[in-house]
């Protein structure tokens, strides 16, 4: 039997020299947005390939059209599960520069603002810390037991930051090599500091633009003024009439497939004690605007949106014009929920804004691409069940089961090309100034975040999950 | 008894000359627009002057704080109406000049499209010929006669095609240099190439900006949509919300003071057998979109509208952003009627958007300024009565009383500040490319258009117009 307590030891005594592992990493300025920095990445990379090989992964560089990714391997063995971890090596630009206390890629461990001690760099946080509290954990259980539970594929790329495209078209290509019956991914937060959290519901996403026109060109408002048609005071009507005064997508067909939120998933949710007036409060809101018989979290995780992100016609400078303008433009996003088709929300998008369309006026859309679905992972998969023991067990705290309103791209990349659900789990804080100046990574989130993985693995090595 | 014939005859007989005076007038490049054209305006304005003294009105120059006005007196008798002419010696500019046939300011005589002799320059119709027709005409009368049957005052400026402040200002600090009954205006259209018109209508306008603010930064849509509000779409409802299914303005008060159109007026209109189709199809449309229960011409010319001219928010670049934007601008006029009274509209539009704005937004009014009111001239004023018996003389076909659906700020201007109606006459064409390259006014219009002056000057004199 391969037991849990020699690695937890071997995690503890090994700790300074896993400080040491994730400083190297961290001092590669590995920024995954801008070509400059390619050379970075590619050290970065490389030197993935070794610290893999290190503990007997069989791992080396592949070629895709944006950056390197490294694929590693255990030795597959027939008959055990077989795990697919996913992490990102790329980091988003640093500057301002200015505004950091110490140099972005010379890591340096310091007191944060809780007075709790963090590792202060680009990239600790998002992904490279939580990356190696995977590889860490897995090295120790190797070191100290032979062999995984499962084989292990690991994947880690250098476009997350950048063009998501790259790794969609790589999996797209090379499904062979990525088989497996569940991917793990550590890049996501924990839902308070004291409290861990698995991400099963994300929502996909759908991006249209409509073009309204009216007169051939722009009219006198004066000398045309009430006869003739006003394409902004149509596209306007438009988007009035995609709500009802309940919140609800007007859209016939629309919540077609959308299951109502799970007891169990409702009961979780009510348990996180979410506190909506600071979530809200610190953008400037009072109370929730969404759909009437949810409560903000629901809204939030687990019901569709149609949200405009921009509008634009007629006169927008200083002072007054009167201009009846020849077009106006809507960008709208849906957010979508497990259930979903993108491609009959499109479809149904057009056919209604086309059915409410004033015979004066023509219509133009302009499918925006990125359509990805809602995801959702069900509370009773057994890794799901699995990760809620191990993580309950080192955090004393049972794990938030959360949902996400964004889009991760990567994991509709999973679903699609490799039919693979993920398991998410993340120990960043809501701190740790992600994408910002200062970016750190809790020694907390580092060392118990280890140990959560070990506890894991355990779990599928001796536990008992169906 | 001052008889008409002998006037007509002389201008006839002098046409050739009248033509050679024009054309002096027309070779000043007195563009309105542009300051490096002052010093041709302060020719023009000059000549004017020295044309004025030609037939023994008294003129001179005024400074204002735009370009000199010329303002020229006849002698004054007591008991005599008084008639306020007005017109404008400043132009358009006349780029792009590759576009002309021949220079803008070298006038030449050639046919139009219609086979028809015309006068070619910028300005020949606007507004340097339409307002010969008056001069010449008053000119020709004096000559014969001695002196015009009314006291006149002439004043011509040099911004209205620029910044119309300048003459409101002046007149509102000169009022005792215009006292008069009536302002006679040529810078107005014939109703068709046969149809003379007086236009009795015009409409006002006010002009607001809006801005609605929801979240106080911008959000990201994945992360806040559903439960944060979207400035966009709140702004859409509320524009969305301005009119009823019948095209009604839903604004409370709104259409306080507006009165039905008169039955006289009503048959008037009926009489122009105006095509809507050819008005509609010109610029792409089909059919009116306006107030249902009017025809176009009383959407047009009667009723109040409220317009968007402009509107923006949020992302607004190339393909697709998911952001929920913090604010959404949109830029509105309204089109105001006779009755109604611009404060009082400003302050209902605002009332009635700040009922309908959710708790979790903010809105911010800018009043544009240059509000007019709507202007509606009798049917039945003696001024109204005894042109319309002169131009059916003139032209075998009784005059068209027309409205205009925009707004002239000089008539604006005259109500305000010396409670004086506008008597609007005018010969020009739809086709004579006002502000456009080859600008031209048809010899028929300029020598017809005298004709036409002298017999309005005539039912003055010899008229039983009450």
């Amino acid at each position: 039997m391969q037991e849990l307590q020699p690695v937890l030891n071997l995690i503890d005594s090994n700790f300074k020299h896993s400080c040491d592992t994730l400083f190297e990493l961290l001092r590669f300025a590995s920024v995954g947005t801008d070509p400059s920095y390619n050379a970075e990445c590619a050290k970065a990379a490389s030197w993935l390939v070794d610290y893999l090989k290190g503990f007997g992964i069989q791992a080396s560089q592949h070629e895709t059209t944006g950056r390197p990714v490294v694929i590693g391997k255990s030795q597959q063995l027939a008959g055990k599960p077989h795990v697919l971890f996913y992490g990102h090596y790329d980091v988003q630009p640093a500057e301002p520069f200015d505004l950091w206390t110490s140099p972005p890629f010379e890591p340096e461990k310091r007191k944060g603002e809780r007075g709790q001690d963090a590792f202060f760099a680009r990239g600790a946080a998002d992904d490279k810390g939580q990356l190696l509290t995977f590889l860490e954990a897995s090295k120790a259980w190797i070191k100290t037991h032979g062999e995984l539970p499962f084989n292990l594929t690991v994947l880690l790329e250098g476009d997350e930051e950048g063009d998501t495209s790259h790794l969609d078209r790589f999996l797209a290509k090379n499904r062979e090599l990525f088989e497996a019956d569940i991917v793990f991914i550590c890049d996501t937060e924990m839902w308070d500091n004291k409290t861990p959290a698995i991400t099963t519901a994300l929502r996909g996403c759908i991006a249209e633009e409509i073009e309204i026109q009216g007169p051939r060109i722009d009219l006198h408002s004066g000398y045309y003024g009430g006869p003739a048609v006003n394409p902004i005071k149509v596209l306007a009507k438009l988007l009035a009439n995609l709500h009802d005064k309940n919140g609800r997508i007007t859209i016939p067909g629309f919540y077609e497939g959308v299951k109502p939120v799970s007891a169990a998933r409702k009961i979780q949710w009510q348990k996180l004690k979410f506190n909506k007036n600071e979530f809200l409060g610190a953008v400037g809101l009072k109370h929730p605007s969404g759909e009437k018989g949810y409560t903000l979290l629901e809204q939030l995780w687990a019901r569709p949106t149609a949200e405009v992100n921009g509008i634009y016609g007629g006169y927008r400078g200083a002072g007054a014009k009167t201009v009846l303008p020849s077009t106006a433009t809507a960008k709208l996003t849906f957010r979508l929920v497990e259930g979903q088709n993108p491609k009959k929300i499109h479809a149904a998008f057009r056919k209604y804004m086309k059915a409410q369309l004033p015979s004066n006026c023509k219509i133009r859309f302009v499918d925006q691409g990125g359509d990805s679905s809602g995801i959702s992972v069900s509370e009773n998969s057994k890794w799901v069940k699995a990760a809620r023991v191990a993580l309950e067990a080192e955090w004393n705290k049972a794990a938030a089961l959360t949902g996400s309103g964004g889009s991760i791209p990567v994991v509709q990349s999973f679903r699609e090309h490799l039919g693979l659900d993920c398991l998410m789990i993340g120990f960043a804080r809501q701190d740790d100034a992600v994408h910002s100046p200062n970016e750190k990574y809790d020694v907390e989130s580092y060392h118990k975040g280890m140990r959560s993985w070990a506890r894991l693995i355990n779990e599928i090595a001796n536990g008992d999950h169906k």
